[in-house]
């Protein structure tokens, strides 16, 4: 599963490993944890030698791939790359010039340069083009003065700032001298590089006040609107770190649950061992359908980074509406299962997995944010939304659809009929797992909510107005775009089973995909029953062969844990050692 | 809301607010925190004379306010005062003869016999009587000698053990010299008191070996079998007092989030000022069901209270039955609902809710375990649905039913028969709001999932056994548990809300009512749906008096936090203060 960027990840993981006094122990003060968190990055950059500049703009997979793997050492770790190279480094090389890039490239490459992004504000987050931050041009003096006119502007969550960073670009309104009556134009946000600490002294600047904004280090930066998306489109970059990386925790949370749940037993039949939890009914539908996912996110967002890897070296026009949606998209829809998950196997494991150096504790703290930052999951998945309802406009008027977007041309067109009473009560085994059920499902409810959700837009704005309605529709669309990215999703999924060379390997994907899209569709069986899409026996078998797939991927559970191709010196969770775990759990507390 | 322990619980507010010295720093270290924990304890016993053992026999509501309150303070203090005084404590009172009494009652309420309770076992927490102490009685010296066979058997998260513990209830298999051929007889698990440290110099006593199980301060008190709770089932106090203080960490988090999110503001239409966020659909899709939860397990669980301090202080055996399968059940529904909200109301508050000053990250990491000791709530559902075939088995046979169980009398006979398709298709706002029509659609639900479940176990065991029967139907027992849970809560609140003698307040909370009720209905429309209870008509208009009813809870909701009466320096978030939330943010960072 780990694929072509394997080697790179060693290195990362080999770096740390021989090193175990870069290690963030469980206790740490935050002023120690940011100076171990430097450290760290500082190894890697310069003695593990790894450059990931380079990578964002000639290989970003691979730069990702180096994100992933710094995150699984420490999230913070892969955060502050974030910080560094994605919205830092992005920025100067996204929105800067030539005379940036000559003057900024290397030292920020090289660490040189540690820098902020400097976009939130105390009182504006997700809404960019409130922010209140003022760039002023004084054509005197040929400068820009960047000024902070009150307490709700005040830069916020600014990550780096606190004690690392040298330079941040600030987002500010920029005005302009103008001809008119007021004097001054307001060109709207633009982006500064601002110095905020001297080279050598490392103090901070004249003008410049900066205060830690406390527990949890973090960034965030919000959702862009669409005509300020034209300025920071290529910040995209983000979102697609996030939405693997977050995949990453989930594999590592994976690992750990299952593997303890092999090994842990309790009660069992009368006058016979005690069972692995495991084999309870209860644990496997706790994990089972969850293992199923993270194999799913993890070919979607391969094929994100894929996708995106070809907009950035190929600077094909066609991607950019597809990345920019599913990126947006699988943010949002991956963030949030993992945020849940590991919830879920922390209590799976039970008091075992409250300890904190069974790390659930520490995963879910860390990655928490990630629902938050480069755009809040509920304001993405409405951009996701609204490109459904432009694409479905289009449709009506012939014009091209985005790539992934594609089904709906057809879908439209096929499910705007009533469901078919005969295949509603289908309820054979081999139908249920057949990929065109499957799949026809997904795209069902898909192509009803957006057509429903178009006709209700068109009536509410009547006398809403566009705010009004788009809130009197809120709950609507944001299942719509859940529903557009899970059937991405599938339609991925299957696209790997079908193309897997290896006979056995196929079947094992097949069940876990059939697990995947089964589940999906019993979760939310209310829908497809109330417009007799599935007729009640049929949404029995649904549930039957739900219970039953948890069954049998549970019997290969080990196998598809072990494809993630995580040693225990990367999960590290004592609970989840290959072997003697029990041994190294007692040998950690000190008998 | 707060009802008749206000004024106790308002002294340990006060007594904390008076002592900023006692207050939980955001950065502390485990020991630093263990330490300042017990300060806390210390001074609320001996400084504020409170006296938690007395309540704990003579009015167990108080003894809950108590740590209730306690816990608002800080959660580790609530759990400390339950290891001292519910388990340590409760083990003497309700294990114990006149003779430990006697001894160790005045030390224990007093805090100088402070205590343990060590019952869970590195290998064995849910299946009691699989634990491998073992406690042989030595004729010849007239002794116990306590031994740990194994590292599995050694006693594991035993709370108060690492650093102040002088005692622990320790539960060991009993073995007694016997005549036959093996010499001895396992008598099963039985309670010891163990002295750990000399009173005088706190030095570990010889043979004791002590390690600190590592971060996350925590107690464990498994599950019990019936066999068992014949012996332990007086310390179902502890799960009455989880599930009470549970819905008070739920209500300082909605009053956060819900406070927060009508102070942000966020977007607008064109051209007007921004809008809070609360007036998003989506904002109240996310809290103001949550609120309605709220309020329907604080009637809930003040029920609980009430017929538990009845079952101590009468005697009143009819009431056993009914609090052991509530405490159960209200402690595993409550304490993972609570568990899920805190994380959808530290995303709802964005960035800000992930600051720790904030509290969500601390309250959810502490609630967290609340999952799992005291029995992991999987197995506590099992409890109850086995409670419900016993209670389904005795209505064949004609015995009388435990009252809260009592619905189901009649139910069953109303509900075996085909729902009525003529009140399937009803979908008035008066009919939907009618609470004969919501609880009877709880309790159909259970009804049915009790029957089915009862004829699948009856065909499975025939092949699989018992034990392997259950586990074939156990994620059905599980949701069967939740079911029947609900139903109860419900019930409770419907009378709560026909009691209620003051009637603008009656009005609002039959609104929080009915939103609880819907809301539930419509999160299981496909159960409805699959079995033709409710035609798509009616599903389409529960969903849509969902999104009003939570529109209309939300122009209350300022009004419905305040009555949780917790003022200020109890929810302590800055981003939450009735006045200048802001400003207290700014200045906690520095500016």
């Amino acid at each position: 599963m780990r694929g072509k960027y394997r080697e790179i990840q060693e290195k990362i993981y080999e770096y740390f490993h021989a090193r175990p006094e870069l290690q963030t122990p469980l206790e740490i003060s935050k002023d120690e944890h940011r100076e171990l968190c430097w450290r760290q990055m500082y190894g890697l950059i310069k003695e593990a030698g790894i450059r990931p500049l380079k990578y964002v703009v000639e290989d970003p997979g691979k730069y990702f791939a180096i994100v992933e793997a710094a995150g699984a050492v420490d999230i913070s770790l892969g955060i502050k790359l974030g910080v560094q190279y994605s919205l830092w480094g992005g920025s100067v090389i996204n929105l800067g010039t030539k005379k940036h890039k000559d003057k900024y490239f290397e030292g920020i490459d090289s660490l040189d340069y540690p820098g902020c992004f400097a976009m939130t504000e105390l009182h504006q987050g997700s809404n960019v083009q409130g922010l209140q931050t003022v760039a002023t041009f004084d054509p005197i003096t040929d400068e820009f003065i960047i000024n902070t006119p009150s307490d709700g502007a005040i830069k916020w969550w600014i990550g780096n700032a606190a004690v690392h960073g040298k330079f941040a670009s600030v987002f500010a309104k920029l005005m302009l001298p103008a001809q008119d009556a007021k004097g001054v134009s307001d060109m709207g946000v633009h982006a500064f590089i601002v110095p905020l600490r001297d080279l050598k002294t490392h103090q901070e600047l004249p003008g410049i006040e900066i205060h830690d904004c406390g527990h949890k280090y973090t960034s965030s930066l919000p959702t862009i609107n669409k005509r300020f998306a034209a300025t920071l489109g290529e910040l995209v970059g983000g979102r697609v770190s996030l939405a693997s990386s977050s995949t990453s925790i989930l594999k590592v949370a994976n690992a750990i649950a299952i593997r303890y749940s092999l090994l842990r037993q309790q009660f069992g039949p009368p006058n016979q061992p005690e069972v692995s939890i495991l084999d309870y009914q209860s644990q496997q539908h706790k994990l089972m359908p969850m293992l199923a996912s993270t194999y799913a996110f993890h070919f979607a967002t391969s094929y994100l980074v894929e996708i995106y890897s070809q907009m950035k070296t190929t600077h094909a026009e066609q991607l950019v509406g597809d990345v920019h949606g599913l990126s947006a998209g699988l943010k949002a829809y991956v963030t949030s299962y993992t945020a849940k998950s590991l919830s879920v196997c922390r209590e799976a494991c039970g008091g075992h997995g409250y300890a904190a150096v069974n790390r659930f504790g520490i995963l879910r703290n860390d990655h928490d944010i990630f629902q938050t930052f480069e755009g809040d999951n509920t304001v993405l998945l409405q951009q996701v939304a609204a490109d459904l309802l432009k694409q479905y406009k289009q449709k009506f008027q012939g014009g091209t659809l985005a790539v992934t977007w594609n089904y709906l041309r057809e879908s439209m067109n096929t499910y705007l009929s009533q469901p078919n009473p005969v295949t509603a009560r289908w309820e054979g085994v081999e139908h249920l797992r057949d990929p065109k059920f499957q799949l026809d499902a997904f795209r069902y409810r898909t192509s009803r909510l957006l057509q429903s959700a178009a006709v209700r837009l068109r009536k509410h704005s009547k006398t809403l107005g566009g705010f009004g309605a788009w809130n009197r529709c809120l709950n609507h669309l944001l299942t719509l775009a859940e529903s557009h990215i899970e059937s991405v999703i599938l339609a991925k999924f299957i696209e790997t089973v079908e193309k897997c060379p290896d006979a056995s390997t196929r079947a094992a994907l097949k069940l876990v995909c059939d697990l995947y899209a089964l589940n999906q569709i019993w979760n939310d069986i209310g829908t497809y029953r109330n417009v007799d899409y599935v007729a009640p026996n049929k949404a029995k078998a649904i549930h039957k062969q739900t219970d039953y797939l948890s069954f049998q991927v549970r019997n290969i559970a080990k196998e598809l844990v072990d494809a993630f191709d995580l040693p225990d010196h990367v999960t590290r969770a004592p609970i989840a050692m290959q072997s003697e775990a029990y041994a190294q759990y007692t040998h950690f507390v000190g008998f």
